[in-house]
């Protein structure tokens, strides 16, 4: 690499864009046509705005960009993979259109679609695809989100009258966060506990109309539904949440999404799947694409406020430094350069794990794997991997919109200039479609379980138990040093001194140590299970001593899914500059990770003091020798121009110093 | 310590409001007397806020509470320290007020009083400390923050005249960001290049009125004064801010604040301070105040998060664990405590270096170093002192105040819980009055030179220059390792093994390696600096080179007089309950900052792989040792419930369960 490499921006953008190029092309033309939104945000009040996202929501819908995840014969694009990337790519603009379509089409929608059967796909898919219908998806109540098993909502069946009896039975058992309840569903998917005959069944899905007359938005509360507006959030104002209580509204038998269990007229209940928790851990695992899509959305939002960071630093000056004449760019800073390019290179490692797990959606709801032999196992993997790249990729979201709006200084308070929007808009991206901490636990429960079939019966306490109860070697050995040394022997130079031995930009090298340590953690966490139970200490209260071991643990694997994404990719890329580019992007990503908690591997003999620091001076060599092709790795993300606003922090204003107004 | 230790919660409300119990209380009953303020922030459009609050600060000064560090003879109180605890309670409540007041008082107030002389006292101060006289702070411009050497607004002598001429004179040499300037300043304290005679002394300032009209707000901008609105902002809507152009603006001579340069009628330029840097950076020292306040109130809106999120993990359940028949507490999970606690000992520890530094604001600016023989040193270390803990102060209100919201999980996300206010305001306090890595940078900048009489003339190129100029044994030498060790060796027990032999909880070996670690980076960063000009390599490059050492370098320098000011507080303390949960949040605060840095201890031979990970099992032992106590310490602090509200999401509503609107 004696010659600087430079970026083939047009293939770049290509390889990001990949199998769906010209989906994610139609909504980024969806996105500059409709680019008022994001000044509307800011001016126009609650209610108008609200209206403003509903209209724009139904105008997409016409393009066929948020209906491509559902049937033909519905009148959507059957494409799952298709409907992924549209999604993602929503996020370069206003969010509370792109929460707005995740909560018709992803949650309502898709409910519909995975938990009822035929008649409901007639009844409801036609008219919601084109947002004709609107609804929303009840299952979070005031007192349980996290735990949704828990609900405090229930559906009685009357067997005499053939319905079924909503009724929301406990203070803070009402519904609550319910994107579209404040205004403007017809219709609800309620969560509620199931009883039929006295018996209680545990959560199932029923369709329950929730607004009465026709016309969208202009009903009034069904008779026996309560809704009350959530009020003003942090963001996503264009998104109407509410509350909503239920005082035994009665609705037909039909109303129950019967796709996994059925009552029959005469009150006999039925299911193929026999255990309650599995059945209802079945359900959920069918909505999953909305983990899928949250995550993406994150790393996309990323993207946006790192292409406004990194172009000003190429145009901002301040201080002299290298010359006396000319103040310096920010992005000419050693610091400046580790706050932006170490995240850069993240988020193009999130990106190519994104598409990973995109694919992986695609493949297990196309139908790819039905009677597969493990195909119980490919589902469970998937939810896993699902929720683990939710968790960093909305942490990501967080940490770089944060870091970023610093980096542009005071201007970067301004709301033309995007962090106001991205930050307020993001922010519960960490909390809802599952909690980031609750998620990662439940990545730990299927690495440590193998996800074997009880998987999804377990709770935490049932966990603690199942491991607990492994015989030493399923868990404790499969997860030893000792093996993982044998087997990354072979694959590096060095032999036993692998870790000391290898190059620090060998990719093998990189990935192997992400793999010690994520298998020595997951090991540690089983050994501390064993250990408390055997000691007879009560199964909560080993959780909860071993609850950050558990947690790091998660986050060592989905970090390593994540750097393998990456290689993979590089691997597959045709020898060239962009190649070495990514190279190198791949280096500082993975080196910085390794940084990142380069005490945990010194702690563990994984990593000598003077190998550490090696490792800091490469990062900062890293950030060096990327920065001059900062302006294309950015621009390569193709954030519509219009999407980014801040003409003047970008220079892109016709302003020449004087005011606007005099 | 074998009874479990219990809280006085009155005496820790007296230990934490220390000197000024007095004046915080009559913030706090201010505080409750507009809470509606909080609701109004959101219900009202901004033009009505910016009223609203304009009005609420005009009422809080006749209590007498915001202009308690002016003159008595002039209407104030005469009291420094008075003044800064005033403001650093404010941060209980809406954040526009506070920014208000300290635009009003602090920034412009403060120019007056410090840098003006007595005719400008008795002209504006006894109006402006009532808010009768609204003015504003005009330094930052849009194309220089950071480096406000480097303004480009001139103002010229126009010795016929005898009146000063002031004009924009470049694109991006308007004022920006300036608050108060959009609708409320009559006057604005204008920094500009001051040529007398074809010749330029600097940056000065001067009194500028910039609307005509008595009544406040009322006015239009002045002849050859452009205004205009800086717009939405991500928060403190409630402020105005804005932009200002001038063309050719003519003040009378007496315009200019001439406590330190004053320009005699025939234009003849004279001042005490002959070096114009150092005349620049005196004056700028006088204004250390704001950034004294600013890291107060990013600490005290810490407490708020705190308050909150800890009261709702000690009532909110979820999940099945110690026992199956209810659900845990939030707070009785380990990384629940892991993600709040540590962040609850460092409010504690930020809460007491706050305290030293206002006190020693108090000293300085009270008159009581003046005359001394390092008094200018003692106002560099002040002003060090004050950057720095600004720097932490801030950064960590961004940190925690991200945590409580997401600890809180959806229902954070609800304006009315408070998290969106304090994210949304705060999120600036890291770059206004000082970004908070050009500070940093300051602090180290004051380190490495020691605070030399030459500190203030140097820019980054010439502390680059003058470091590696200086005799080794001057800085090098000053900061070894070895020296170092020799001091710690008589302090510790251990002999050359203090590292290794010293308790833990030894407050004594927890200082040791916050100042191990201290002057071990600020040698790093001298002998490279020294070494890179040496090689011959452009000074600015050697800096850039460098820049994360130096920060990294400063940051330790803070976080060591963090660590110390918390010891003394508690070694301060009489024996009893208090003392000793005090002594265990030092504990937690201490362990938990040198496991933050685990990894540079490591490799720098100061910390075992054993010791590093027995300090990590300390810190969860700490945390679970002060969960029972934590209810009664985020009370301590004293945040009036209605500063909470939060009213559901902890509990305090008369809901029961129903919809407040049927």
């Amino acid at each position: 690499m004696s010659t600087d490499p430079s970026v083939d921006l047009a293939a770049l953008t290509a390889l990001l864009d990949g199998r769906y190029a010209e989906v994610r092309d139609l909504v980024r033309t969806n996105l500059v046509k409709y680019a008022s939104v994001l000044e509307e945000a800011e001016t126009l009040d609650r209610a108008a705005f609200r209206e403003r996202v509903r209209d724009l929501v139904v105008e997409m819908a016409a393009t066929g960009q948020t209906g491509m995840g559902f049937p033909e014969q519905y009148g959507g694009g059957g494409d799952i993979g298709a409907s992924l990337a549209a999604f993602e790519t929503l996020a370069f603009g206003d969010l509370s259109v792109l929460v707005k379509v995740g909560v018709q089409f992803g949650l309502f929608g898709g409910a519909i679609l995975q938990l009822g059967t035929e008649p409901h796909h007639a009844a409801y898919l036609p008219d919601l695809i084109t947002g004709r219908l609107m609804g929303c998806f009840a299952m979070t109540e005031t007192g349980h989100g996290s735990n949704v098993q828990a609900l405090g909502t229930v559906a009685t069946y009357d067997a005499e009258a053939g319905e079924f009896v909503i009724t929301t039975t406990e203070p803070d058992a009402n519904k609550d966060y319910i994107g579209n309840a404040a205004a403007h569903a017809e219709l609800a998917v309620v969560f509620a506990q199931l009883e039929v005959a006295g018996e209680r069944h545990g959560v199932h899905a029923f369709v329950v109309p929730i607004r009465t007359g026709a016309g969208p938005g202009a009903g009034k509360p069904a008779p026996g539904v309560s809704i009350e507006d959530d009020g003003l959030k942090m963001g996503l104002n264009g998104v109407d949440n509410g509350r909503l209580w239920f005082d035994h509204v009665r609705v037909p038998r039909e109303a129950l999404l019967n796709r996994f269990a059925d009552v029959s007229e005469d009150g006999t209940y039925s299911s193929d799947i026999d255990n309650p928790d599995r059945r209802f851990f079945t359900m959920l695992g069918t909505l999953v694409q909305g983990r899928v899509c949250v995550g993406g959305a994150g790393i996309n939002a990323s993207k946006v406020a790192l292409a406004v960071a990194i172009r000003y630093a190429l145009r901002r000056r301040q201080f002299e430094a290298t010359s006396q004449d000319q103040e310096e760019l920010l992005l000419d800073y050693g610091q400046h350069q580790r706050r932006l390019l170490p995240l850069l290179a993240h988020t193009y490692a999130l990106h190519f794990a994104q598409e990973v797990v995109a694919g992986e959606c695609h493949r297990v709801f196309s139908g790819e794997v039905d009677g597969d032999p493990d195909e119980q196992k490919q589902r469970r993997e998937l939810e896993s991997r699902a929720a683990g790249t939710k968790a960093l990729g909305t942490w990501h979201a967080t940490r770089t919109i944060q870091e970023c709006r610093e980096a542009c200084g005071g201007a970067g308070y301004l709301a033309e200039n995007r962090f106001t929007a991205l930050k307020a808009d993001t922010d519960v991206f960490t909390t809802f479609e599952g909690d980031n901490t609750v998620l990662l636990q439940l990545v730990a429960k299927g690495l440590l379980t193998d996800y074997a079939s009880e998987f999804e019966e377990l709770d935490q306490l049932g966990m603690v138990r199942y491991v607990a109860g492994l015989a030493v070697e399923t868990v404790v050995e499969r997860t030893s040093a000792h093996n993982l040394l044998e087997r990354v022997r072979d694959l590096l130079p060095g032999g036993d001194e692998w870790d000391q031995e290898a190059g620090l930009f060998d990719s093998a090298y990189q990935q192997a140590m992400l793999q010690f340590r994520e298998e020595h953690m997951l090991g540690g966490v089983a050994r501390r299970l064993k250990r408390g139970i055997d000691e007879g200490v009560n199964p909560g209260e080993v959780f909860s001593l071993v609850q950050d071991h558990v947690i790091h643990a998660a986050r060592a694997h989905v970090e390593r899914l994540v750097l393998d994404a990456f290689v993979d990719k590089v691997d597959a890329m045709e020898d060239g500059d962009n190649k070495v580019v990514l190279g190198m992007l791949l280096d500082l990503h993975a080196l910085s990770v390794i940084e990142a908690d380069r005490a945990w591997f010194m702690e563990h003999g994984r990593l000598t003091a003077s190998r550490s620091k090696a490792i800091s001076r490469e990062v900062n060599a890293l950030c060096r020798r990327l920065r001059p092709l900062a302006g294309d790795l950015v621009d390569a993300f193709g954030v519509p121009p219009e999407m980014l606003r801040s003409a003047e922090l970008l220079g892109l204003s016709d302003r020449t110093g004087s005011p606007r107004t005099a």
